[in-house]
């Protein structure tokens, strides 16, 4: 096993109607006033915000609130929330929603303290200072719930730069399955999608592997595909809800990383340049970008492919375990390839100069040549 | 899942040399004044403790020692140890060794910030203050590197009792698997019941468990069988001995204990009488209870004693999956039979009183009655 540090503060409060004691949580760190960042209107309809109002209310915390997150979270959000959050001089941060509403939020914590550009923060400037954050999570997708990572587009660059610093772990993150009973069919299996990516990069890509590293990234695999299953005939199966959850929250933890040496995300980075230029959700553009990464990757793991394709499908072949991947994706109504998610030449080739200026920033400059992405995203025609 | 609030900060530094940084751990929290806490003086001579004493000296910290723990370690020695830490007026304990030293570490840090008789704190007095707790682990076993429990012996009454708060968790721990190479064969496998029964109990014992709890559990059981198999043809494997200790670290950090329903610890509460009676090394005392245990119970809960022969064994009868753990027991070395461990009637009686006396403070009076307790033990003739 290679050297690790291994630290994850972050509390998380797992359960049905949790969120109603979120004032409880933020007051045991004396918080007087806290800035809600959430997505959409609905958790004012569907009455979630109103049962976190009273809690803070009940404690004698203030708030003040920034709507209007969306997928693939953008900066000129995050420098509203920072504005407000001076404004309203807040001492704290509590995200309501997914991954999106909590990376914008982390982005608002760090920035708010921060004298200069946010932007600085994403392109190399250290973080010294943030607010402490907390979140009341609506979908499961991202592990942004139990990490100190962020991941924030710069709208006239269409550039996806991600932060992360241990100040950023969510002090108490609440995961109440009930809350994602009424996610759709679709963003479900977009979150599988960007789930199994997670527990996959560093899987393929590590030079070395422990094998009980091995073991705790196929249990999340598997529990990813059975739970996705039933959820999609059973929505409010609030058991396979909580493993789906949880499965999420783990696979992006540090508890899968640990003691292994070598790896990349190349997914997320091709991905990235996807959604930063298309808008596609992270999810449906990963489930394009890894079954067609894989074609072109395997032969450089055959063990990592064989061993993957054994242990999720049963299969005996490095390529029968992508084809079976590819087939459950599209079973399941996950995108595939570019043309199932419309995405033109035209606008494959605005992806391409994308990643011909952002592989440097993610250190795979070397091996993802412009000639090897084409070769890569030929795959997904 | 059933509702959980889970949250572990203790930060691990694992990997080799890492006993070297000790001082500049401990200096991040700013302590000006240690008590070292260790068993035998291997430490000395092999010169573990002069790299230790090396590290803190080159960053100002004072230290104290407390050496002489042994295994089953007792209330007297903690009771020097609060002497110690407060005439020499410390700020925090660092152990260098094993579950037995950490766990008298843990006790001497709650006790000497209490007015009372530190035992109070194992029969019900809430902990309201430690010195902050570090450790170095020469021995892979006990978890309690990355817990908040200890466990400690009163030798006037062979009590073997616990305390278990948040406040002692340890802030670093350091594992270094070099270290524990020179771990003697006797005590590898001892360990290696350790760990094993660590992950079992709840998987037994609860009434519900989620399926992704159940994979990191097999994961951790075949992770310990498969490296000690290894270690005992290769001591000096390092990889084998890191993936050991972390599996002995995954086993009781509460990771596997989220969102399952009604667990117990009967093993732990059998084994606590016989090592407080007899002194049997805990691992050892273990492998001779569990299979019983499991001959006792396996009817009550037939879905996870089969599952268990099934994925450990590849067998399909719960009693062959106990017929495999104990002969791998057997081939390993450690006692599965009372005679093996050289305890007689007489002193069976003697267990029998004391747990007759202790199942109470387990709050399993109801199910382990004396008559019951015979029949396991029965077993293990």
């Amino acid at each position: 096993m290679k050297d690790f540090t291994f630290v994850n503060p972050t509390r998380i409060e797992f359960g049905a109607s949790k969120e109603e004691r979120i004032g409880d949580y933020i007051n045991e760190f004396a918080l007087k006033k806290v800035l809600i960042v959430y997505g959409s209107e609905r958790i004012k309809t569907n009455g979630l915000f109103a049962r976190v109002a009273h809690s803070l209310e009940v404690q004698g915390i203030a708030f003040v609130e920034l709507g209007g997150v969306k997928s693939n979270p953008v900066l000129s959000k995050v420098k509203e929330g920072i504005e407000l959050a001076r404004q309203a001089q807040v001492d704290g941060v509590l995200a309501i929603g997914g991954g999106s509403v909590l990376d914008t939020a982390k982005a608002i914590a760090a920035g708010s303290l921060y004298q200069g550009e946010v932007w600085d923060l994403f392109s190399g400037t250290e973080i010294k200072a943030a607010l402490p954050i907390f979140s009341i999570m609506t979908l499961a997708a991202s592990g942004s719930e139990m990490n100190p990572g962020a991941v924030i587009t710069k709208e006239e660059t269409a550039e996806k730069f991600f932060i992360h610093h241990s100040l950023l772990f969510p002090k108490v993150s609440v995961i109440n399955p009930e809350l994602q009973n009424t996610v759709s069919k679709e963003y479900l299996v977009y979150s599988a999608s960007d789930i199994i990516t997670h527990s996959l990069e560093a899987y393929f890509t590590a030079k070395e592997r422990p094998e009980l590293v091995n073991l705790l990234v196929e249990a999340n695999i598997k529990t990813v595909i059975r739970t996705t299953n039933t959820l999609l005939a059973e929505p409010n199966n609030t058991q396979a809800r909580g493993e789906f959850a949880w499965a999420a929250t783990l696979a992006l933890n540090g508890s899968t990383l640990v003691g292994i040496e070598g790896f990349s995300y190349p997914n997320h980075m091709l991905e990235h340049a996807m959604s930063a230029v298309t808008d596609i959700p992270h999810g449906a553009g990963l489930s394009i970008v890894l079954p067609a990464w894989m074609q072109w990757y395997h032969k450089q793991n055959p063990e990592a492919f064989t061993r993957f394709a054994r242990e999720i499908f049963g299969e005996q072949t490095a390529i029968a375990g992508i084809e079976s991947l590819k087939a459950w994706y599209e079973q399941i109504g996950t995108p595939t390839s570019l043309s199932q998610a419309g995405i033109d030449e035209a606008t494959l080739e605005q992806i391409f100069k994308t990643l011909e200026r952002d592989t440097y920033s993610w250190g795979l400059n070397e091996i993802y040549t412009p000639a090897v992405i084409r070769e890569i995203f030929a795959y997904a025609k």
